[in-house]
Order: C-alpha cells, then structure tokens, then sequence
C-alpha cells in the first residue's frame, strides 16, 4: 500500500481527520517469543474448543441462520457467574468493540471526558472517532491516579483498571469516590486485565472488580474481555456490566449499528468459558505466579518494575535505554512493546509468557548486560 | 424488560433519539417454517466446516492469540476470486458493520444521501446513527429505480440491488448513468442478494454485478454478504469493493473503531467458502431454480408477484388481505414477512424455501383459499 497514492476527494471529514489505533503487531512466523500484546501464554479453557465443534458436528447447517442478535446464552451465563441480572449484562465484539459503543452511547460533545494521559492509546482514537473532548489528566509521578485530580466538569471518565502500560491498581475507594463526585457522569472502569489483580499474597478473590459496585452506583460501567484471562483473544468477544439503564442505551447504539456482532461460534465458545469456573481460576494463578517470577527476575537484573496486577510487567532497564534493549531483543526473535511516548519512553512492557518463555527473555537480558554498548547507552 | 423503567439521564442526546433497527425475529423451536430473514435453505459449504475444525484440531491454542486484523488471507481469496486487487477488498463483521463504516466514512452532514423510498430498512437507521440527511426517492408505480430522479445534490446514493424487499434488479447501464452524474458523491450499491440475480433464464454468470465497473468509476463502492447465497448468516462476515483510495478510508474508519471484527474462525471460514466456487455455483443455481417454482406457484394461485433477482419474492395475494395471511400462515407455523408501510402493506416478503418448505407454503396457502374470511377481507 505505501506506493499507493491515497486520493481523499470522496471521504468525509471525519475519515480525514482520524488517526486509527495501531494494535500491536502481529507477526505470524515461528519460534517467535511474542511478549508485545498481552495475550495469555495458555490456551482456552478446552471446553471451549469441545462447544465449537459441537455446533459444527450437530448443527454446522444453522451457520446458515442468523445469530441470536443479543447473544443470550452467554449473557445468562456471565450474569450467573457474576450474580447479576441478565439486563445489566452487555456483549460485543471484543472489548474494543463495547468500548466504542460507551463513546457513543454516553459521552457528550459539550462536556470532554477525562482520562489519565498514560493508559489505553484507543481511548484518544474513539474521542476523535465520536467528536468528543477528552482531557488527559497526568498520573502522579509515581505513575498512580490520584481520584482529586478529576475534580472537574465532565460527561465521563474512562479509567483502565488496572491500568495499561503501567499495571497499577486504583482502588474500590477511589473508584467509588470517582462515582460519588460525578453522579452526572458515567465512570467507565475498562476491567481488560482485572482478573490478574490481587490485593495480597495468594488472595486472587478479593473485591478489586468494580462488577461488585454497580448495584450501588448506577453511573459506574464496567467493561471486560476474553481476551486476556480467558485466553480468547483470537475469538473477540468482550462485555459490560453496568445499570440496566445503561446497558439498555448500550443496546439500543449496537442495534444502530450492527444488530449481529457476535457470531454462532463464538457465542458457543465464550459460554463454554464462562461456565469452565476451574480451569479459569487455574489459569489465573499460574499468570499471577508466573508475574511474579518474572518481576523477581527483572528486578535482579535491576530493573524497575512496577508493581503490576496485570498479565504484564511495566519496567525500567537500569540507564533507561528501553528502546535499545528492545531493538536488541527483536534481533533474536523476542518482542516485547516500547512505547516512545514521554515520561515512558525509558520502560518496556512486556507480557507474561510461559515460564519458559520468561526464561528465554531473562537469558537474552543477561547477554544484554554484558554487552557494553547496550549498557552504556 | 418491559417492566424495567429505563432511565435515560446518562444517555448521550445519540443514543436518546436511536429508532435501532428491528431484525425479522428469529425464533428457536423447531418445525417452523422459517422464510423470514432470507437465510439460504441450504447449509454453506462443506469445506467451511472443515476449515473450523482444523483450525481447532491444529490451533486450538491460537484462539488465545489475536485475529490477523485485515483478514489478509480472507481478502487475498475474494480478490483473486473477483479479480481484483487485495487493496480493493475489505471486509467486516456482516455487511451490516461494512456498510455502517460506509456512512461514517463517505457521507456528510452538509449534503444528503438519496436512497429509494422502499428499501432496506436499517439505512435510515445508519443514517440517524451517523447524523447524515437521508432523503427518499420514491420508487416509480411498478417499484422499478428511475435514476433521473437521484438528480440532486447528494455526498452519496446508497442502493440495494436487488433491492429488498421488491427483489428488483437495476442495470449496470443505469448504476454508471448515477456514477457519471454524481462524480463527487460515492454510489454504494448494497448487493447482498446479487448472487442469485440473472438476466436471462440460465445465464447466471452474466454481468450483473456492479464489482464489474470499479476499476472504471472510482466513486463506486460494491458491498455483499456471506449470510445469504454462502450461508452463513451465523458466521457474520461481509465485504465491500472499490478504489483503493475508498478501501483505505473503511480500513481507518475501522481501526479508528475496532481493530479485529473478524475472528480467526469466522477467517477460515469464510476463506474456506470462497475458495469453494463449485459449491457456490451450485446452490446458487439451486435456489434460483426453487424460486422460479414458487413465482410459478404463487403465480397460479393470483399471487402477484414481482420479478425477483433474490433468495426471496415480493407478492401480493388476490386482494391484497397480507397482513391477515400473514398470520394465517404463523398459526400454522410458517414465517413470512410482512412491512406495515405504505405502498408495501398488500405485499408478503417470502424467502425461497427448500423444495419442501415451499410445498408446506403453498399447500397451506391453498387451504386458506378455501377460507372465505381470509379470502375476503
């Protein structure tokens, strides 16, 4: 496409002035350790797998028929599985897919919303996207919200908890202070990596979810993802949980726009997920202990490692020289994420891999810091 | 739901003036006869199927990485199959999503969009989605487009062909006469149903579609579906063809939205489909045939009925009493559609069945024949 030359003459404004959201890359050769984009080192649950070939075996002639419009097995099963009722349930395609529905369904053109100016790099896009202002507020120096810095008039607020790149956790308080302090704005908690979080040591069921909130406050929305926890990246399939009302505004904006997001297979498959309550706490832990390793290892090599909740550490090389280490690391077949952005510019994220892939990336840095160039810059 | 009061105070002045469009209903128990939504009676290719089951036979585990975000493989084989370009392909999740990223992308809010009085229903919707005037062109007396009545200002002319629910065809004579009048507007032609279009009795490969005329007309953008002549409705993928200067316009619009619409299965699917032409071709001519037998039918029973270039046939009962067969045919359960919308009202839309569906429609049409309420209202 780069010797293409682009001719805008029939687009409209608004497909002029975009700058869309650049995913991380996904490259598709072997013996690649792809550390960039927070996928999950695990595979699905494997009933996810037995459900898809089960539509395929017993009804592969109803791909012929459209889906349920408002996927309804699978938002049973979330309510379920998350004590709501089905109506304050929400499910799109991806994550992403819910998110842009939020910008339109709740966010005003007349009043910006805020953000922290390191999280998310879509949430600037879908701004853009929906004509609305967002102001970015500045994460202290330390990198964590501080909930008084969003004392001011907005129609929403889009934190992700934890956040991204950093992995930080705000807590339930401020979320709730969040909530209290704006009733005339909807606080979106973008909940990707939540279920990585835990409060302490060996305690992945404590209340960190903002889900246990929304029978409380009814202008907190919640939104999550198969693709991190529940390894389903490659399926799309994300949700919301919020207020009835809420989720009915949600529904209504997918209805205007595309009634069928989410296909047979997929619905089958994320239920299947859903419903597979051990093997989701199982995979939970082993990415939590896995972090947890990691960020040891990292450490001893004197990294600054932030201490993250997610499926992915946010760290500091020792100098600063992120950008090189990556470079480096790339040239054997390791890729991990930099972001050359400021304040960050001298981190790396990098997701949480097999422990075998952790050791390949730890022995890589070790190579690293014995070559003086590297260490020197 | 109908008990819950919704609460519309959070919601954006958008989502509180959204008529969201109605699908035709999509009931689950068995033994209907379901010629409502214009799904194909046939199962889509065996080879799709297969394609799935590979998938997650070999890569079960790569469901937990992210989807190949502009479905390379999938838009390599429609551009080979359509003989075209891979940079004038792009595809989305069902020609729904397609075609809202084409209201977004082309059509402003200084200069309506023109679109035929009777026509697919969610084009309004889109239109209000997207703030966007829609001005309707009223169809002539025998529901036939007239292309000097689009002779206006317009920043774009969307257009079903075969238009639905009349099934009509337009010529590609008339759709260049719209591309040359209107050089600075985009002409969208909505072709979900042009598989099962034909100009002569046989002749299913003559030119009817307007993918022909793209490298010739830089302002036309072609958009079809995978839900009705392949299928697979349930699997949500569709496409659109043009410039690739208009391409890349959807591309950005969808990164600026949702970056992998398509999952991996629903990919290999669909690649699978294509890549099948004889399967295609076959059930093509299938359907068309079955059509030709139930016009035949309906035709024999004072059934009028439009000349359909569709999976489906507009038809107008012996007095015009639809609504009330409507019903009729849901007590027996049998499926039709029926608009309650002037100039359409007298008229059922019928999808073509299988050989044997059919046969249950026209046998119970004949009792209610025999019926003399219905037959006189």
């Amino acid at each position: 496409m780069s010797e293409l030359k682009i001719d805008t003459r029939l687009w409209s404004s608004k497909a002029r002035n975009l700058s869309p959201y650049v995913p991380g890359e996904q490259p598709q050769h072997d013996n690649l350790c792809k550390l960039n984009t927070n996928e999950n080192p695990f595979p699905p649950s494997p009933k996810v797998g037995e459900a898809i070939a089960k539509v395929l075996e017993q009804q592969a002639s109803d791909l012929r028929l459209y889906p349920a419009p408002e996927s309804d097995d699978l938002r049973s099963a979330l309510a379920e599985t998350y004590h709501l009722d089905t109506n304050q349930v929400f499910v799109g395609n991806g994550s992403d897919e819910v998110l842009a529905l939020v910008f339109a369904s709740f966010f005003l053109k007349e009043r910006p919303i805020l953000a922290p100016d390191i999280s998310y790099s879509f949430y600037p896009v879908y701004a853009q996207t929906f004509g609305v202002d967002l102001v970015q507020i500045a994460l202290e120096e330390d990198f964590s919200i501080d909930p008084d810095a969003y004392r001011q008039p907005c129609s929403g607020i889009i934190i992700a908890n934890p956040n991204a790149p950093t992995g930080l956790l705000l807590s339930l308080a401020d979320i709730r202070k969040l909530a209290s302090e704006h009733t005339n704005a909807v606080i979106v908690i973008d909940e990707a990596y939540i279920d990585f979080a835990q409060i302490k040591e060996g305690d992945v069921d404590a209340q960190v979810s903002a889900v246990s909130l929304i029978n409380e406050y009814d202008n907190i929305l919640v939104t999550q993802t198969f693709s991190k926890s529940r390894s389903l990246a490659g399926l799309r399939v994300g949700m919301a949980f919020g207020n009835a009302s809420l989720i009915e505004a949600l529904t209504r904006m997918k209805n205007s726009f595309n009634s069928f997001p989410l296909d047979k297979l997929a619905q089958a498959g994320a239920t299947a997920s859903v419903l597979d309550a051990d093997y989701f706490a199982q995979m939970r832990e082993q990415v939590i202990d896995l972090r947890q390793s990691l960020t040891a290892e990292l450490t001893a090599l004197d990294y600054n490692v932030l201490p993250s909740h997610a499926n992915f550490v946010f760290a500091r090389p020792k100098g600063g020289n992120a950008s090189a280490v990556a470079s480096a690391l790339r040239e054997q077949g390791i890729i991990v994420r930099h972001f050359n952005k400021p304040r960050i510019n001298e981190y790396l994220r990098i997701t949480v891999g097999t422990a075998e892939q952790n050791q390949r990336l730890i022995t890589a840095l070790k190579a690293l810091e014995a070559d003086a160039e590297i260490a020197t810059i």
